[in-house]
């Protein structure tokens, strides 16, 4: 599952000029970056498109979800009843990266890292905290004692070799491995294919299974079912 | 599998304004309803976003997706390779839908409607022909006489009564039945759930199924594998 940090802070605590150093940063390693701005106004057209193009027309004459396609990028616009959750983002719209930051989601569960700017803090004390909202660690202009690693505010480099250190792992590969009276029999693509996308698809079903396991272990033995 | 019917034409020819009267017609029909529109050129951050917006500085910085979430819209920008087809556009970013439309595409296979101004159409000739281009209708200010149902240019209701009948389904529930000895086998939920996925699955692996296939038999008979 790829991995996510929410930047959160005070208003004009330095949110996005953090995930502006960090993504180059990130990126330098040879990561791919995604990110989620989340926004507690209602978004209107002219806020994610620009007026008088023709997907702002489109938004306007009622398309429930408008994509403007090209060679280089891709937009899309989609109407919601409500807000989607990180994970239901991360599932739908960021497969294929390495690493997730989001700007704000103060009250997700995710690992947060606060930024802090003594200038614009409403109170010389941080807005989250570590046991309530998972927080792991602190950018700011001057020091926090709270057990936790305190980055300076343009620590970029040494704050990427704390998140790769700690959230990013190696990409996940799905494997399986068949194992029949203890003899690994080998599998072509096509049968590793069927037999993967099968078992992930039973499981998926079944109350108790995380949307991403890691580790999938069937065991059957005793005579043949009849 | 969500219909799709692209809108071409000249340029000027009116496929943005076919667009906005046709959305709020299938709207009023209770369909709801999505757009994709195809740029040729390369685009920048400035054309899916507003300057100095918190997610257009996350594009500018080198984030790979962005995703901007609200209560009522998401919006996602992500950069690509390539272009994508309008078949992966509708798998990936278009589901939940009962109709899309698309401005633009002439060289995609999917049924079109020419839009045709005589003032603005570089000679008295459409652009498109219905062998070659899967032309289904004309939407134009004079007559073509070309044995396809042609229309004025804002007759958007008798348009999208010709789309209804022809294009939009009843939409479509994935049922499994499992049929035993000739005995039809009651199915609770979660065994009609890990059935169905399991099957759906299992055939996506084959060559030449169809991404969204309408139905599926499985006939098993004979003797019991030993």
């Amino acid at each position: 599952m790829i991995p996510i940090i929410s930047i959160i802070g005070y208003k004009k605590s330095g949110k996005t000029r953090l995930i502006e150093g960090l993504v180059p940063e990130l990126k330098k390693r040879g990561y791919s970056v995604g990110t989620i701005k989340h926004t507690c106004h209602e978004l209107k057209p002219e806020d994610v498109d620009r007026k008088g193009t023709d997907t702002y027309q489109h938004q306007i004459c009622g398309a429930e979800t408008i994509v403007l396609s090209s060679s280089n990028k891709i937009m899309m616009v989609k109407e919601l009843k409500s807000s989607l959750s990180i994970d239901e983002i991360r599932k739908r719209y960021l497969g294929g990266l390495d690493f997730i930051l989001t700007e704000g989601y103060k009250f997700d569960d995710k690992p947060k890292i606060e930024v802090f700017r003594h200038e614009v803090a409403k109170e010389e004390k941080l807005l989250s905290s570590q046991e309530k909202d998972n927080l792991v660690a602190v950018v700011s202009d001057r020091k926090f004692d709270i057990g936790l690693p305190c980055f300076g505010l343009d620590e970029y480099s040494k704050i990427a070799d704390f998140l790769e250190k700690e959230f990013i792992a190696q990409k996940q590969v799905t494997k399986i491995e068949l194992i029949v009276d203890q003899k690994k029999i080998p599998l072509n693509g096509f049968v590793d294919g069927v037999l993967k996308k099968t078992i992930l698809a039973m499981i998926s079903s079944l109350r108790g299974v995380p949307e991403s396991p890691l580790e999938i272990e069937i065991k059957i033995s005793g005579a043949y079912p009849n």
